[in-house]
């Protein structure tokens, strides 16, 4: 694996570029004009019509494009990237017709991930991680979330966080880490739920926090999982941490959980498909996004859509992502979502890329560096051999990369 | 592009390898035993356990699959991959809530893949088209079925099997073309179905089937496009001149095509969405196969499912294959459609691999040559990055190919 400080500078003036609309904000080109991009240092220096290039740029080293439609790196703004084992034999035992029963005496759910991220060590953690990271980079990921949740315990949450850190360094690629503690019950907290929130808001977090390694808290508000009051408890403790928070929320029943988490000015709501007009309202005031997971929908064969025409028409942000698990969302690919998001949830083909774009930097307060091509931002984009933006949507199954910049560096891909 | 003769030749002893269920008739081993291979002269010479490799072929040239699990080359039995442009702005304008008229004036719809393709020449439809197949190949793909269909006219029904013939030798891939000239009437005949199914089955098939074109004869069945009488004009053509057909049947209504098709002794019997108990019963008497296409269901949010515990139980192979189309299927990966076998319809893992491998190859009339790794049968075979066979229906979006030897050739990726 090639260490990212040895991948190739992107600076230079790259030329031979198509501009996917949307792309670069406040720079709209003709469909077949051609698309010009200065890099200095790492950092966006230019953008536009490559008629329009400013003299002072046209001497710089040349990076040729060939033709490629460009588009801000992805970002993968839902993740649960970061655990032990899989569960591809529980999905064929369910498939062959496997009562529940039957799945978790042979160790299967999510307990069984639990179980398998406790075992393992941080080196197998990562190794584990790196091969699913290195599918999702070879979409065009630039940023990506990884939340705990399979540790439930101070010591595997911190393994957790720890991998998602190393993976970030490894791959020159921006993560943010979501902790996710308060993600399901460990099994000998059975019938104490109250004691395990008390851990998770007084020892967990503050502990993994001191040692640099939460970006963000998250909780999974659910009959099956958390109640509201445990919810605003964790919240509180990511507050007097100066935290920004998060939230699984009404994924299988409407629990109120988006205008709590918007009252503590959550950065998104994700799931999403009870929501209630209420939470609604609530997510616009305070800007919070909704994370919109097709993904975890199709896999869980889900009847109920999300409020999507409500969100649109309250001018809610809609981002989209992998939901990547091992449970409800085993995919690898951000790009099949972007399809999934038009095909089953029926976003348009600009709000699927602003849901993997723009709107997921925002879901992760990273709108300021991630999401855009603008003077200013790091340089985070991707060439794909395609003629349309709309393909990248309506392709499905498709590795259409012909080249990634990440944090200014040329890290899949080759210019001539 | 490496031209196939260049491609490493595979033959030599493979070590290292886990063997899937299922691939190799006859053979069943412990799920961590260490298999063997043995490719002489292009053609698998042995397989089974690399404990009871015979003597003799213990100093061929070695091949270090370094433990990746290995199945026969994926099969993909129903495509039609040699089509002009494609129809992504088609599918950005009906999600922006563009009407039928709308998309029709906007030139969209099937008639605007016809016109594409007769004004494309032939290496420009070459082109367009090799680079999908790449898509396909890059998922395992050993061979695979390419329909006529959008000339619809002689000359450019000519053109689309030539572009199908040309992409077998350019890439060192089976191909086996099937003429599909009543996939729709051509916007010159409206009103006149009789007289274009006259000029299919009196000009248009006797002139390319002695131009070597024709592997298989296909019709679409249905009351958008041609009827049970048309249906068997052009099989009985299709006998006159000893060719197999096959039927897209019983997609969106039950015509009774399935139980005609199967009169005719049809390879297959394709989509059968609506498909009868008398249509099931006669598939099993004549040995047709049923070709699941998941991708067409998932695009359209079909919600019909194929009957697939009654085809289940009847004992009707099932295939599973991408139905790859500009319009109801621009699906590029086999492998994806795998895991909607498995997710949408609830095959079995098992069932879904026989699915891409011998039951595909069965449909194709191939089944001497592909679909199984067997002494006799030419090597094509795939190495994957992972570790159990589940995991090929269980992970989407994924692109877990480590190696592909395809007609005894190494096609992508290399040993030591
Ligand atoms: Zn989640
Ligand atoms: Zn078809």
């Amino acid at each position: 694996m090639t260490p990212p400080s040895e991948f190739p500078s992107a600076d230079g003036l790259w030329t031979g570029l198509r501009l996917a609309p949307g792309a670069a904000p406040g720079v709209t080109l003709a469909p077949d004009a051609e698309a010009a991009l200065v890099v200095a240092q790492g950092t966006v220096r230019w953008v536009g019509a490559r008629a329009d290039l400013p003299a002072e740029f046209a001497g710089l080293a040349p990076h040729d494009g060939g033709g490629a439609l460009v588009t801000p790196g992805l970002v993968d703004c839902h993740t649960h990237l970061v655990y032990g084992g899989q569960r591809a034999n529980e999905f064929a035992m369910r498939l062959a017709g496997a009562t529940y029963e039957e799945v978790a005496k042979a160790g299967g759910g999510i307990v069984s991930s639990v179980r398998a991220t406790r075992e393992a060590d941080e080196d197998k953690l990562f190794a584990q991680a790196a091969a699913r990271l290195e599918q999702l980079l070879a979409d065009g990921v630039c940023a990506i979330e990884i939340k705990s949740g399979y540790g439930l315990a101070l010591e595997h949450e911190r393994k957790q966080l720890r991998v998602a850190r190393r993976l970030g360094e490894a791959y020159g690629v921006t993560v943010r880490t979501t902790f996710l503690g308060a993600h399901a019950l460990p099994p000998e907290y059975a019938g104490r739920s109250g004691d395990y929130i008390d851990l998770v808001c007084k020892e967990m977090l503050p502990a993994l926090a001191a040692e640099g390694l939460v970006d963000a808290v998250d909780v999974f508000c659910e009959r099956i999982a958390f109640s509201l009051a445990e919810t605003e408890q964790v919240f509180q403790a990511a507050k007097a941490l100066g935290l920004p928070v998060k939230l699984h929320a009404e994924q299988l029943s409407d629990m109120g959980g988006a205008a709590l988490a918007a009252r503590y000015g959550a950065l998104s709501c994700d799931h999403i498909e009870h929501l209630s007009a209420d939470g609604i309202a609530a997510m616009r005031q305070s800007g919070t996004v909704a994370v919109l997971l097709p993904g975890a929908y199709y896999t869980l064969r889900d009847t109920h859509l999300p409020p999507i025409d409500a969100l649109r028409a309250a001018g809610v942000p809609m981002a989209v992502s992998t939901d990547h698990n091992p449970g409800t969302s085993p995919t690898l690919s951000l790009l099949l979502m972007v399809n999934m998001a038009c095909t089953l949830f029926r976003l348009t083909v600009p709000e699927a890329l602003a849901g993997v774009t723009v709107h997921a930097a925002r879901a992760l307060g990273l709108q300021d560096t991630h999401g855009a091509i603008a003077p200013g931002m790091p340089a985070n984009f991707v060439l794909w051999n395609l003629h349309d933006a709309a393909e990248l949507a309506y392709w499905f199954g498709q590795q259409p990369v012909r080249a990634v910049v990440r944090q200014g560096r040329i890290a899949i891909g080759a210019t001539e």
